[in-house]
């Protein structure tokens, strides 16, 4: 792949989507630019609809091809740029791999709406409705299953999509100091320790802008 | 690929997700069992944990392998028994209708919520909230873009994976009653055409379980 990549994401602190084709690019040290949208700006929505199709971030602009949404993105590069080693080669491990992926991008309405990922935050929830604490036990549920098909360390034995797909998940469970099962405490703490997401969470810390909402939500309670 | 095929769907006239990999298994005339969960009895989601390891429909069982989720499902279909058939060739519309297929799988929140599929039914909408209408017209955007791109017939050129998931909102323009542009009328017509769709829509008109919620949205307005 000879063509110039450009990745718009919005602030780390809070773009869940965008840590997700961030981290593949990272991870198999893909060359890019990163373009930010301040999202707590006046302006984010008109920055966003000159910068992606949708309107959102991320997008992934190929030279002059914009490709969007984070699982499009993650599949794109999988293809164009990793020769298809995003996802395992064992037929099981794929099949549960792009399951898994697309339940997370499409599901979990609840984890993305009551727990937004704010990774400076450290926030000890008042209580946990059920359907709320249901979703995170399905969460944990899907990590185990992967772990004990693939022998780990990975979701799926090698660093995967689904590891792209999950990781605002991980740092969730430490804004809003969640336990998960024991078994899962050492993905997690690699994940948290991967060279890419370490360098993540440092410009999440140092930025300053403020999206109101996500921080108000547990404010006042 | 010599496995045996099990495609769990919901009732047809409300299960938007189940008519996607259906419609690709049967554009492409892959063999496959049909097994369907009623969502309007009482212990569908009992018998959705029975038969699907994400509790949800549809779920697609390659011999004793669950591959869950639209998206997924298509996609492990065009890999395993379609050999790549189902996304075009040309990497532009590859790349924009893996964007596009990602993009309403994730998004569209208030045509899923306001808009739910119900064949069945013919609703004269009261209003259209801005942000419900601005959905629409992105869609409409969507289409027109990856017709100009493809030359069509499909949206990609030939029948792809973004023709089926797409295919719910061709549905549900009908259902409400909204009117597309002119120019996208002959798609919409062509995809309610296609003779897989014709026999989703008169099983659907055969079905006699109501799903309250969905019957009830306008019943009072």
């Amino acid at each position: 792949m000879d063509a110039n990549l450009r990745l718009v994401i919005g602030n780390k602190n809070y773009s869940s989507w965008s840590l997700r084709p961030w981290l593949l690019l990272k991870h198999f040290a893909i060359e890019f630019v990163e373009q930010s949208v301040n999202l707590a700006s006046a302006d984010a929505q008109l920055q966003m609809q000159t910068l992606s199709p949708s309107g959102q971030v991320p997008v992934l602009w190929v030279d002059d091809m914009p490709v969007w949404d984070s699982l499009a993105i993650c599949e794109w590069l999988n293809e164009c740029c990793l020769d298809g080693k995003a996802w395992p080669e064992r037929a099981r491990l794929k099949a549960l791999g792009r399951s898994m992926s697309a339940e997370i991008h499409a599901g979990f309405q609840l984890t993305r709406r009551l727990l937004p990922m704010n990774c400076r935050a450290r926030i000890t929830l008042p209580d946990m409705p059920t359907a709320l604490a249901n979703e995170i036990i399905r969460i944990e549920q899907l990590w185990q299953e992967a772990l004990d098909i693939s022998g780990g360390p990975w979701l799926l034995g090698s660093f995967s999509i689904a590891d792209c797909m999950y990781a605002p998940i991980v740092l969730r469970l430490q804004t809003y100091e969640l336990e998960v099962d024991e078994h899962l405490v050492p993905y997690c703490q690699q994940l948290r320790q991967h060279d890419a997401i370490r360098s993540w969470l440092a410009d999440a810390y140092q930025e300053v802008d403020v999206i109101e909402s996500v921080e108000q939500l547990y404010s006042e309670r």
